[in-house]
Formats: C-alpha cells, sequence, structure tokens
C-alpha cells in the first residue's frame, strides 16, 4: 500500500510524533509512505518531502528519515491553509494527482478545516481518507483530546504562573488571552489548572458587568491579585475589550491584558500530547487494512475508535459543565 | 463538618493542588479544615499545620491559607512513613487522636500503604475517611491515573530529551533508570513519550540476552543512538545491572547508565496533574455528604468514582498492553 | 545595625534571591532587617513584612523567613510605583519615618526610578542608602548586568523558540516585541540567543522601508521563515506598527505579531540572576560598614563595584556595538 | 579560504551554536567551511557533514545547512574521543588528511583534551588552528565561561529545585553529585545558584567530618532540609561515599544520594551560551584573517582574546574564593 501522510491548517505540537508513527507503522506494516508538503497545496503543486533532488517524484519516507522529531514542535512536512482546496475543481485535482502518484491512502492530519476537506475527498476518491485530529483547540467531536491541546494548556500555565509572580508583586488584575475563536476547552482547562480566578469562554455569555461583581466579591475575600483567563472568541470581546469595560466599572485591581499569541502552538509536545500522537498515527494505519475510509482515528476513554469525518465538526463540542463549575468552588 | 487531611509517603507533585482543593471546596461547603503534618505520624504527635503559636489546638485552614500552592511541587503540610501506624495499637492511637480534636472526617493524600492505614482506620473509627490517589507510580487500582504520575512522566521524558541529545552526539546506548519497584506503568509511559527503543519493565520477564538481541537488530537498522528506560524493579536488576550484562554480550553500542532518582518526585505539577488533584480534592469532599467512608476518590473514563480501599491495593494495576506492543512498532 | 530592604518599581526576577541575601548576609554580620512592604509607598504607610499581627510594629527577619524564595519569581516584599515619594514632602516623609523606626541603613531593590528616589532619599536621610539594581530592562549605567535581566532574556527566547516552529510550519514571518521603552538590550540579547534575523531597538533609527529591504535580500537567500526581534520604544512604533508598514511594503511572507508582555517579569530566575542577586545582596550589607551611602551595589568584569546613584541613571547605557554587527552577520 | 570544523571530546550544549557561528561567520567572510564528523576521528578516516552520497569528497557547508540548529544541544557533527590521534603518528596522518583535502585552516570546538591535540597539530601542520572553548566544565585558563557551562548550571540547578520538594516535604539531606573529575566549577556554582547548604569540591580538601559538624549546625538552626553539591571528584568519593560516612557520624537526617550524570550534558543551551557560542565561533573565524595560530578564541571581561592552547590546559583554573565565602555566609 501507498499512503500519502500531510498536516494541513493552524500546526499543533504533536503533529511530527503523529507524522513519525505513521512511517514507522507503515514500515513495520509493509506500506510506504509519502509526506506531503504544505498540506493539501502541496498535493496538488505535487510538493513531496524530500523531493529537492528528484523533482516531482514522490520519495518514500524511512523509518530513519522521522528519527527525534516527536520532541519538536511544528511539522517538518510544513502546513497551510488552502483556498483552491476548497472548491470541487481542487478536490478534483487533488484527485487526480493522488491517482497519478498511484496512492492507495491518504493520512490528513489537521482540525475541522481539513476533516472538512478530507470528507469531499474521500467522497470523491477511490482511494482510503483516514485522518488524525491535530489541532490545539480540542473542538473535534469524537475524541477526548485533540493533538496538540495538551501542550497548548502547558504553554498557557507556565506564562500564567510567570504572570502570577507579577501579579501578586503588584497586587493587580491580569487578563490573560487565549487562543480559541468559538471554543472554550483551552481557556477553560488552563483557567483551572493555573489556578486563574474566571474564565470567559465563548459558549457562556458572560457580560462584562458579571465579571465585575465577581471581581468586587473576590477583592473583599482578600484576594492579592486575579487572574481571567478570555477566550479569543469571548461574547464581549477578547482580554483588551474587557479590560476596557472593566476599567469603567471601576475595577479595585490595577488591571494588565496579555495575549498569549502564536507563542500557544509551539514548543516540544507533552508526553500525553506525544502519546496520543503515536496512538493514533498508529491506528489510522492499521485502520486501512479494513478498508476503512472516511474517518478520523480519535481517542475516547482510553480507547482507539473509528469516527466519521462529518461527524466531527457537525456540531459544537460542549465544554466539561463540571468544570465551570469546579473553578467556581474554587475561587473562594 | 471537621475534616482533616494529610499527606503520607512518598511526596508527589500535585499534592499541594489537592490540598488546595480539599479546603477551598470544604469553605464552599461549609466545613473547616485541618492540616495534619508529617502524614499519620503527625496525627499520633497532634502535629498541625499553623500550630506553631497555638501548641495543640488545631488551627483551621483558610481559604487563603492556599493560595499559590497548587503550582508547587512536594506538600506544604510535609509527608512521612509512620511505623507506629501499621499496628494495632498505632491504628486505636489514631482514633483517640481524631476524637480528641472532634474530627468529623479524614482525608488522606497517599499511595497503597497510605490507604492500607486508611483502611484500618475507617473500620476503627466512627468518622468518615475518604482518600485522595497521590503517588507517582500509578499503581492503585480504581483511578486511570495517580496525583502525580503525569509530572514524573514530564521531568523523565524531559531528562530523557537531553540524554537523547548526547547519546547521538556520541553514538551511545543510555539505560535510564527510573522510579517504579514493583510497577512498570512509569517506565513504559516515559519509554513511549520520549521515543526510547526499549523498554525493561518488573511486570515482563525481559531478560538481558533479549535485550541484546534486540539491540543488535536496532544497530542494524542503522540506529545511532539507543534508550533503553528501565524500570527499578526489572527482574535482571536496574540500569548498572543490565549494564554489566550488555557488556559481557559485546554490546554494539558504548553504554552509559543514569539513575534519574528523586528528581523524578519534585518538581511543577502539569496542568493534568493539577485537574486532576484539583477535581479528586473537591470530589472527596463532596462525598462526605453522603456518609460514604473507606473508599478513594479516583477517575475513570473521565468521571469521578468512589473504590474501596481494599480494591485499590490488593491486585496488581496491569500494564496497558497496547502500548508495550505500540513501543516495539515504533522502534523500528 | 537595623537595616531596612524594599523593592520598587516594576517587579524583577531575582528580587526575591537579593533579598534572600541582604537578610542573611546581616545575620552573618549581626544587624537585623526589616522588610517593608510595596517600595517607598510601603515606608510612608509604616507597612512592614510580618507585620499582619503586629499591627504599626517593624518585626526582624530571621534566616529562615527568606528559605526558598531565591528560586520564585516576583517579590514577596511586593512592590509599587510611589507617586508621592517624587515630591519633597514625600521624601521629607520617608525620612522621617524611617528615623521614627530608628533604621541605620535602607537598600532598595529597583531600576532607575527607584535610585532617582534613593538619590534624593541619601541627601535628606542621615542613614545609609545603598542599592541593588533590580530590572530586567539592563538599563543602568555602572553595572555590567542588572538583576532579572538574564531571566527576561531567557523568557522571551523561549518564547522565540516556540515561535519558530509555527514560523517554519507556515513560512512565516513573526514581529515579537519585547519589553524596553528607552532601551534595547533585551531586544537585542534576546535577538541574538534566539538567532532571530532582524532587530529593531530605540537606539537605532531603523526605519520599516530598510527592514523590508533586508526581509526581501533573507527571501532570496532561501529563509523559510524570519524573526524580527522589536523593542515596545522602536521609533516607528512597536510589533503591530512595524506590521502594518511591512504589509504595505509587499512583504514575501505571511506575516504575525506577538507581543510577549508581562510574561517576561516573572518566572524562576535564572542561575546567573540567582547568583548575581545574591552576590550584589551580600555586596551591600558589607559595604555599610564603611560608611558609604548614595551608592548602587554593581559588578564590572566580575569584580562588585559601588557606583553613585546618579551616575547609574543620567546617561544611557549604550548598547555592545559589536552584537549588533554579529546579528547582521549571522543572519546570511 | 577552506576551513575545517569539528567537535572533539565530550559533547557541551551550545557546540551547535558554535558551528552556525563558524559557517555563517565564513560565509559573510567569503571562505568556505567543511563539517568533520565524529570529532580527529572523522578527521582520519576522511569522515565529514553531507557526505553520505559524495563519498571521501567534502562538502562544503552552506549557511542554510546550519538552520535553526542553535537552539538544539549535542552536535549536529557528532563528537568523539580519538586514542589514535594522541600519538605522534596520528598527528602526522591529521596533517596529511587535512593537506589532502586542501584545508588552509581547522576550528576544532572542545576542552582540554581537543586542545591538547590542537596544540600538537597546529605545530606539525603548515595550516592555522583556532579551538572554541566547548565544555561544560569551565576548567579552561584564558576564558572566563566555556561553552556549555551555564547550561549545564541551568539544569542542575532546574534538579536541585525539584529535590527541593522532596527533601522539604520528607525533612530530609540531599547529596547530589554534579560532574567534574578535577574541577569544582560545576559544583560551586550549582551550588550557590541552587541555593545548597554545602558544596564539596575537588580543590578544597572538605572531609566528610567537617561536613558532619556543619549539617549538626545547620540542624540547630531549623532547616528542614539540607542539599550538598558533590563534584564527582570531590576528595573523599563522590555523593554514594559521602552519604556513607555521613550515615556513620548519625546524622540527624534522613539522606538520599543522587547522581545528576549524563543529563548535564544535553538540553537546549541557555541564552548565555548561544551567545558566547556564536560569539567565539564569529571571532575565530575573523582571527583566521591576521595568520594567527595555535590559538583559543575565549573571551574575558567581555572581550574577545585569544589565548595560546597550551595555556588553556597547563594549570588548574582556580575556583572564585569570593563564592566559597559567599555560600558558607548564605547558609545560616
Amino acid at each position: 500500500m501507498k499512503i500519502g501522510v500531510l498536516c494541513s491548517g493552524g500546526d499543533a505540537p504533536g503533529m511530527n510524533a503523529c507524522l513519525r508513527s505513521v512511517v514507522r507503522a507503515a514500515v513495520s506494516d509493509g506500506h510506504s509512505v509519502v509526506g506531503i508538503r504544505h498540506g493539501y497545496q502541496g498535493l496538488l503543486d505535487e510538493h513531496f518531502y524530500g523531493d529537492e533532488s528528484t523533482g516531482k517524484a514522490a520519495p518514500v519516507m524511512s523509518a530513519r528519515s522521522v528519527s527525534h522529531i516527536s520532541e519538536r514542535g511544528g511539522t517538518i512536512l510544513s502546513s497551510s491553509r488552502c483556498q483552491q482546496f476548497r472548491s470541487d475543481n481542487g478536490v478534483r485535482m487533488a484527485v487526480s494527482m493522488l491517482d497519478r502518484h498511484h496512492f492507495d491512502a491518504l493520512i490528513p492530519i489537521g482540525g475541522d478545516g481539513t476533516f472538512r476537506g478530507a470528507a469531499a475527498l474521500s467522497k470523491a476518491w477511490s482511494g482510503q481518507v483516514i485522518g488524525c485530529p491535530g489541532t490545539i483547540d480540542n473542538d473535534l467531536i469524537g475524541t477526548d483530546f485533540t493533538i496538540g491541546f495538551a501542550t497548548a494548556v502547558q504553554t498557557a500555565v507556565d506564562c500564567i504562573d510567570k504572570l502570577r509572580d507579577t501579579a501578586e508583586s503588584h497586587s493587580r488584575l491580569f487578563l490573560v488571552e487565549v487562543m480559541g475563536r468559538h471554543s472554550g476547552h483551552l481557556a477553560l482547562y488552563t483557567a483551572l489548572a493555573a489556578s486563574a480566578e474566571i474564565a470567559c469562554v465563548p459558549e457562556v455569555a458572560v457580560i462584562a458587568a458579571k465579571v465585575s461583581v465577581r471581581v468586587q466579591l473576590l477583592k473583599s475575600l482578600g484576594k492579592h491579585s486575579i487572574i481571567v483567563v478570555v477566550a479569543e472568541g469571548n461574547r464581549e470581546g477578547g482580554a483588551l475589550a474587557l479590560q476596557e469595560k472593566l476599567k469603567e466599572s471601576d475595577c479595585p485591581y490595577d488591571t494588565r491584558a496579555v495575549i498569549l499569541g502564536h507563542v500557544q502552538r509551539g514548543g516540544s509536545p507533552t508526553p500525553a500530547d506525544r502519546i496520543l500522537a503515536t496512538r493514533l498515527g498508529d491506528f489510522a494505519v492499521r485502520s486501512l487494512a479494513g478498508g476503512t475510509s472516511g474517518m478520523m482515528a480519535g481517542q475516547q476513554n482510553g480507547r482507539c475508535v473509528l469516527v466519521p469525518f462529518e461527524e466531527t465538526f457537525s456540531k459544537h463540542k460542549p465544554l466539561p459543565e463540571h468544570q465551570i463549575e469546579l473553578l467556581d468552588r474554587m475561587s473562594c
């Protein structure tokens, strides 16, 4: 079997560990793997990993070619967002490229955008398509966690641990904006792990006035400093917008806003992300044997599962309610 | 309700986060919490947190007294192993102390030794005893992970990432010994996350000769360096013993042994450990309302559960078989 | 001798290590130390470390009271910027408070603002004032490095290492803004250590057009990604302003701006900062014996020196020219 | 000019940053650089970086070939200790290889063993030899710090910060062994930065009895835990030997020994090491223009200097006396 593998959309820590796993599992099972660069765009452009000296030929990746990449952030394949691929024509071109290079299967690693493309492709193409969930947003249904999420939480928590030092030294309130346009998973987990006092997530209509009341209460409890974690897609705006509103309402703390930004995407993946990535990459390759296609390889309650692409992105992945309540109980 | 809380046995990262959670949850629910220092020993000695100026009186811990401790390793309560408490007499004395200070409940945080004591105590005492699993060994049945395990894996993986640099620079084989006298969980997860080639765990009778054959094979595959993770309770001995045996068998690599030791116990807990500790501490306090006793608060498949103490330590917690196989498939 | 110690201005990692050193050196030399909270403000308010139960009394800090604080960011004394103290009247009040509590000496830890106040105070007061340079800006003349600078560089470099992962994965240019309103030390050292391609510092009039030309050249050399480190006080504006200008000039890379912000102030100090802080705190206490006042304790070429306060802030501390040139030679 | 570069002896973090600097500086100055693998051994074997497809030909390293290696530990060139090169015959062979490949200059990166070889080579060969000090031991005279030392201190301090958690939780004394067979620099700096109570270094005849007395004193001062940093070349043996002796003398603390081992060699270099490595690599290349040979490029008091190889290793580099005294003053 000849398997193509690509990373698409925003990069996530663990993509390299997943790639290594796909290559090594394929070698173990007697398949060959070709790395496609820059996501779907590289497929349309026939741009393959290691083709610098071979031109449009698609070199097979050896087990050695993925040595010591699991511990590195980003993706050695490079990633991109591909406009062209969103059209029917783009999908048709992709199919023709996959056939021209005699691929039997494709393993795209990415988030909801990647899987939308993968769903379209798997309908149009005779080969098998099995995806791995690589995104720091943890917004895909069908897997408890996505690859990269744990590392992004770790990075955000490390930053907040540092901010707490300066917050305590100056009795300040920090509004810390983390990624998450539509999903509050990253904000909520970060808040809980960093002992933040408040989390503002897109899923819950927390208005600034309510935050303000809560802050007053926390002040009365003797808190020297406050950390508010704000998802970028928060309904009343990000950290800067919320800061303006808090100032208007006589906030009893000196306030500062910090936008963590792209720092959250990088870094060496945590052990949890490396293991998840390794397991799902391996499972994706194993699943090819059964002829499966159009599915994401996910992990639920410790077990590997296959979930149709459409299910992964068609609904909003709910936040764990008990964590919202737990965060409240802890900030007393 | 008046709740006592203590940490017992080897310390584990996350114990402080669990303590904070117990105190804050109790404050939320209208209970009062007293911290007992140095584990069961401190109970026998009537040694309480914050009693420096109050003598044998048992000061109630305020919500503020546990501010900013979640991110710190170790335990502010101090821990110990208590010989005296293992006898019937010790348990009787503990009961009398609990009664003298009018405790209604006790929340011990620790591992299997701690829970053996807790089981005895819950039979002898009229109050409630609910435990939280705090140990880096992950060897307790009834919870998917114990508090501290994820951080110990992180620390071991960080060390091996560093060792890989020097292993690659000198084409060496490193035998890295991690903690685990009877349990290979730490060794196996570390090996998988650190892209180690081989794991030697107490559960599997890996003889040195077999390791040697495997190393020869890996050499033939072109590996520049090899990492073997060895649990201290490995059947043919730890890293040093295994190194001797490998040398006898004409190992094709220059070998070095490293014993990670107590470094694995410390450090700021990972987000996963902080969240787990927070959740279980809170759940332990909530469970008191139902009159429950003699149980450990654990987490299984994302849900909080109560498990009788005896179940947690009476059998050996099996290793995830699929991970052993996965490690093998990846080292090709 | 009765010594007061305070932290003033923006907090810097290593302030705690310096405080510990002052207390321990004083204990060694038979002096007593009182910690003043919230900088000069706390002096005016008679707010001392550990006075929660003693009211306005000024408790002496024991050697034990500073155990295990060297490794923690921020300052356990708390810091602040004090408007009142900038007036003659404020200084007079401070003198009267110092006398009322029978202080013989004051050791303020902080940056240029702190030393301006210290200079005024040392003229108005009969006691001795010796300062320690605690600021992440490294903008004080008379010491090779200030306490906190090395840690801020470390934090910024760690962040850029993470950003490089995602920059490489997407072939992007990142504009990374670091602190430094008037001084480019942090930006320059960070750029050099992080292998950034370009640094924009307040000291050099780098216009956007020039950056743009340089970026075009780097693109032609085959660079996949570019990191531009921008000091917040850069003449053409910070990272966001520069991003706008680069976009106008047809930048060949997709660009992103990241503002590191207050994360740079926190974190466990690096070994270099802990040692520098320890050495200068000790030297400040030793220097009291000679009757010296009105001076900063600094380190030059590995030796401890005393420098009059006025000299430390009256001129701009020049950037190391050779590093600017070195950065240029490296980005080829 | 055609320059050879190699890494020899124990690897040190920052060797890659130094290599990058040599290559980039050479590109800037119009020279060409060839990487020699595995130290002097690779020179004898004509084993060059990137020669996998070219056989014995020596491919020139491009500026791009050293992208993004500064942040990685170890050395991409690989290192080794070469017995053969220690003989006159080995040196003659090396000269003949350097001539066969038309080298004009050689830049060896390494420690005292490397420089002994370099001294011999520079006498026997007509080309220029300028070395860069790459060793975690900081035992070379003529440079304030060697490349890799700061990172090794950081790693050791990080480990001790973790050990302190568990030491405090259990009221223990930890004997922590760091590298340093003949030199106590690493032990002393680590001890000072980690707030250790005692350092045992090869330079000072600290007998166990004296340590024991000191420990008794510290106990009486109320210390909950003790950290003793022991250089491996300590006169009364390493951490394990010292532990035995302390036990015999009725140590008032429960004791544990930890040998940090090769973990100290790896890891991403600190900013200080990256900058030092970059500066010295550049300076070595620049110095070639003057016809210099037989010298090490070092840094003293912030300036780059050239020091004859023989001077760098012929005497013992003394410990900073004031740090020994400072450590004593701080542990009170």
